[in-house]
C-alpha cells in the first residue's frame, strides 16, 4: 500500500466526462489499495472565461481581486470530482487549498508556498476517503486568497506530497514523460525513464515544457519523487528523483530548445565598473526576467553587453535598454526577435571533458551558425538564428547518440578538451 | 454619514454591464458620505450552469460537495464587482462567506448563521474601504463550506447588517417594493411605505415573493431595519422595521396569494387521541413541509383532516398519505392541486374585530367559494379553486379600500363580529 498525490491539469479535467475517466482512475488505484490524493486544476478553458469577464469590467483589475477570482476554477472542478467519485459509490471529499492549509506569502498571482498544513488531508485518509485537492491556490497567514502562478498546481501537489511523506508524486499531463528531445522537432526523440533533479531543471530551464521548473525544484528541496505521467494511457513515464547509482548513466539528457526568447545588445558600452549592475538593476526593477547574459572582451576601452529576455518581457525591456543607452553613453542597441536556444543537458558533463567542442563541431557540420554560448555544470546552451532550430536540435540529438537506445556513457567515445 | 448594507441579487449582478452600474450606485453612495458594505449574490445564469454541471458527473451530488460547487458563484459576483469599482478609481475589497466569518451550522444546502464575526469587514471600512461581501455562504467552526438555500443572500445582508450595527440593509431587487397586492393581478395595488416585520412575516408566508421569511425574522430578532427598493431606480422602496406608532395605521397591510400549493385530504379517519400526530409526524420524517392544517369536528367517531403542501413536495406527501391512510384505517383520501389561498394580512386585525366577516361577504359577492379557512392574529386565509384567485384578490383588495390612498384605519367603517 503507497500513498499517492496525483495531479491533473486543466486538458485532463477539461470536460465533465474527462473528470469522470479521472474519476475512474482514482478509484482503481484505491481499490489496488492505495491511499490517494489528487490535486486538480481548473477545467482547460475556464480560466481563459474568468480573465475575459474581468478583463469587462476593468482594464487593470487588482491582482488580489483576480486571485479571488481565478480561485473559483480548481474550486469548481475538485467539487466536480468529488461527485463523479461519488457517483461510482466510493467516499471522496473535496479540499479548497485554504482549506488544506496551503500557506503562502502575500504576493497575489505568483505567490510562493511557505508551509503546508495536511492535518485535514491525513484525516480524511485515515478514514478511507479519496481526498480532491485544488491546486495553484493558497491563503496567507492573514487569511487572504492567493494564486500561486504559471505552473501553480504541480507545485501544489509536490508541496502536498511533502506534507505528506507521499512514496510519490504522480504529474498526470497530455504527454507520456520526459523526452531526449521535442519529439515534434525530432521523431527518434526518446521517453527518459528516470532523471535526475538537477538535469531535469535544467532542461526545463532551458525549454523542456513537461515540467514546470519552480514544482522540480520544491521537489528536490523536500525529497519528493515525481512521476511525470501521460492521462491518456497506464505506461509508466519519466521518474525524476534524487541522482543515484541506478540511473541510466547518459552523458547527455537531452537536448531542449526554446524560441520564446529576444535577445538585445549594447553597443560599444563604456566599459568601467558598475556599468552591468546598471543595466541588470533597472531590469530588475522594471520586472523584466533576464534569460542569458554575455560580455564580450574589452577593447578600446568598451564592451559590448547582449541578453535574452522572454518575448512577453520584451516590451519593457526595450524601454528601459532605450532609457540606459543614453544614460551611459553606450553607441546603440539592437533587438532580434529571431533567436532560438538550442541547450544540451546532461550530468555526465562534469566528467566527460570535450562535450562543447562535440556540440560546436555537430552545429557546424549542420550549417549552424551560433550566436551566443552560455554554459553551466551540466548544460551548455547556444543561441542561432530561429530558422535553423530544427536541424540544430536534429543534428544535436543525433551527434550525442540519443536516437539509440543502446548508446550510453560506457560506449560513447570520450573526447578530448574540456567544455 | 450613515453605515448602509446593501443586497444585490442575481438579476442585478446578471451581466458585466449591470456588475458596472452596481459600482456606479456603490460609488456614488459612498460619494455621499455614507460607509458601503455590498452583500452580493451569483449571475443570474451561473448558478443553474452550475447545477447542470453537477448533474452530468452525479445522479444524486453530495450537499456538502454542492455548497463547495455553488459557492463559487458568488465568488465571482465579489471579485468583478470590486475590479469594476477599481475601474472606477475606488478602492474595494472583497470577502467570501468564511473570510467574513459568516458561521453557520453544518446543515449543507440550507445551513444557518449562528454567528458573524465581522472584524474584517470592520477593519476594511476603517480603511474607507468599500466592502463587498458573498452571499448565500458560510463557513462551519470546523472549516466546511456552507449554502445558505433560497433567500441566503437576503440573510447574509441582514446578519451583516445586524454584525456592524449597520444603520440600514437595503435589499435591491427587481421591483421597488412591497406592494397591497400583486401588482400584476391588481393594477390598483400600492406600494407599501413602512410595514412592521410581523405583518411582513405573515406576507411573506403567503405568498408575497419579495422578501424571504428567513431574513425577515433575521431583521426581527436583531432589530435590523430593512429598505426593500429598486435596482432600476433611486426612488425609496419599502421599510420592514419594528412597529411604533409613525406607521401608516392601516387595518389591512396588503392580499397575497399563492397558487404553488395543493391540498390533500384525508375522508373518515378515526378520532382518536395521536391520528394527527401520526400523520404529521410521517409527513416530517419524510421532510414534507405543510402550510395550513384543518380537522374538522368529529362526527360518528371519525373526522376529516386537510392540509396543503408546496408543490414540490407533493410527491413525497402522496407516498407518505398512502401508507398512513391504511395502517389507521380511514376510508380514503383526496388530492387537489388546482387550489390557490388569499390571504389577508393586517396588525390592524387585532383592534378591529368582523375583519374575517367582511372577507367572507366580499368573497361571496364575488361568487368565490371557500375550501378552508385558517387564521393567525393578523392574518386570515382562505383555500379557493385556483382558477378564481384574479378576482379573490381584486375583490378583497377593493373591499378594504386598498385601492385608494386616502382609505385609511381611522376612516374605515368598524365592523361587528370579531374573527
Amino acid at each position: 500500500m503507497a500513498l499517492v498525490v496525483t495531479k491533473f491539469g486543466g486538458t485532463s479535467v477539461g470536460t465533465t466526462e474527462r473528470i469522470r475517466a479521472v474519476a475512474e482512475r482514482l478509484v482503481a488505484r484505491k481499490l489496488a489499495g492505495d491511499d490517494v490524493v489528487a490535486v486538480v486544476s481548473a477545467m482547460g478553458h475556464v480560466t481563459d472565461e474568468l480573465v475575459d469577464l474581468a478583463n469587462k469590467v476593468c482594464d487593470d483589475p487588482p491582482e488580489r481581486e483576480m486571485d479571488m477570482l481565478l480561485s473559483t476554477g480548481e474550486q469548481v472542478s475538485i467539487a466536480l470530482l468529488a461527485m463523479a467519485i461519488h457517483a461510482l459509490g466510493f467516499d471522496a471529499v473535496s479540499f479548497t487549498g485554504p482549506q488544506v492549509g496551503i500557506v503562502t506569502d502575500a504576493v497575489h498571482s505568483k505567490a510562493k508556498i511557505t508551509e503546508v498544513r495536511a492535518d485535514r488531508v491525513k484525516q480524511a485518509l485515515a478514514e478511507g476517503r479519496i481526498v480532491i485537492v485544488a491546486g495553484f491556490q493558497g491563503i496567507t497567514p492573514d487569511g487572504q486568497i492567493t494564486t500561486l502562478g504559471r505552473g501553480g498546481s504541480d507545485t501544489t501537489a509536490v508541496a502536498v506530497a511533502a506534507g505528506l511523506g507521499a512514496d510519490v508524486c504522480e504529474i498526470y499531463t497530455d504527454v507520456d514523460g520526459v523526452y531526449t528531445a521535442d519529439p515534434r522537432l525530432v521523431p527518434t526523440a526518446r521517453k527518459i525513464d528516470v532523471i535526475s533533479y538537477e538535469e531535469m531543471l535544467e532542461m526545463a530551464a532551458s525549454g523542456a515544457g513537461v515540467l514546470q521548473m519552480r514544482s522540480v525544484e520544491f521537489a528536490r528541496n523536500h525529497g519528493v519523487v515525481i512521476h511525470c505521467r501521460s492521462s491518456f494511457s497506464d505506461q509508466p513515464g519519466t521518474i525524476v528523483k534524487e541522482a543515484d547509482d541506478s540511473m541510466e548513466q547518459a552523458i547527455i539528457s537531452g537536448v531542449t530548445h526554446d524560441t520564446s526568447e529576444a535577445k538585445l545588445t549594447i553597443r560599444d558600452v563604456p566599459d568601467h565598473p558598475g556599468v552591468a549592475a546598471t543595466v541588470f538593476g533597472r531590469l530588475a526593477d522594471a520586472n523584466v526576467n533576464v534569460d542569458m547574459i554575455i560580455q564580450n572582451v574589452s577593447e578600446d576601452g568598451t564592451t559590448d553587453i547582449s541578453f535574452t529576455t522572454p518575448g512577453t518581457d520584451l516590451a519593457r525591456a526595450k524601454r528601459v535598454i532605450a532609457e540606459v543607452v543614453e544614460e551611459l553613453g553606450a553607441r546603440e542597441w539592437l533587438v532580434d526577435e529571431n533567436i532560438a536556444k538550442v541547450s544540451l543537458v546532461g550530468a555526465g558533463m562534469r566528467t566527460h571533458p570535450g562535450i562543447a567542442a562535440r556540440m560546436f563541431a555537430a552545429l557546424a557540420q549542420a550549417g549552424v551558425n551560433l550566436d551566443l554560448i552560455s554554459t553551466s555544470p551540466i548544460r551548455i546552451s547556444c543561441v542561432i538564428a530561429s530558422g535553423q532550430v530544427e536541424q540544430a536540435v536534429a543534428a544535436l540529438h543525433t551527434a550525442f547518440g540519443l536516437d539509440d537506445e543502446s548508446v550510453l556513457a560506457e560506449t560513447s567515445p570520450a573526447c578530448g578538451e574540456g567544455v
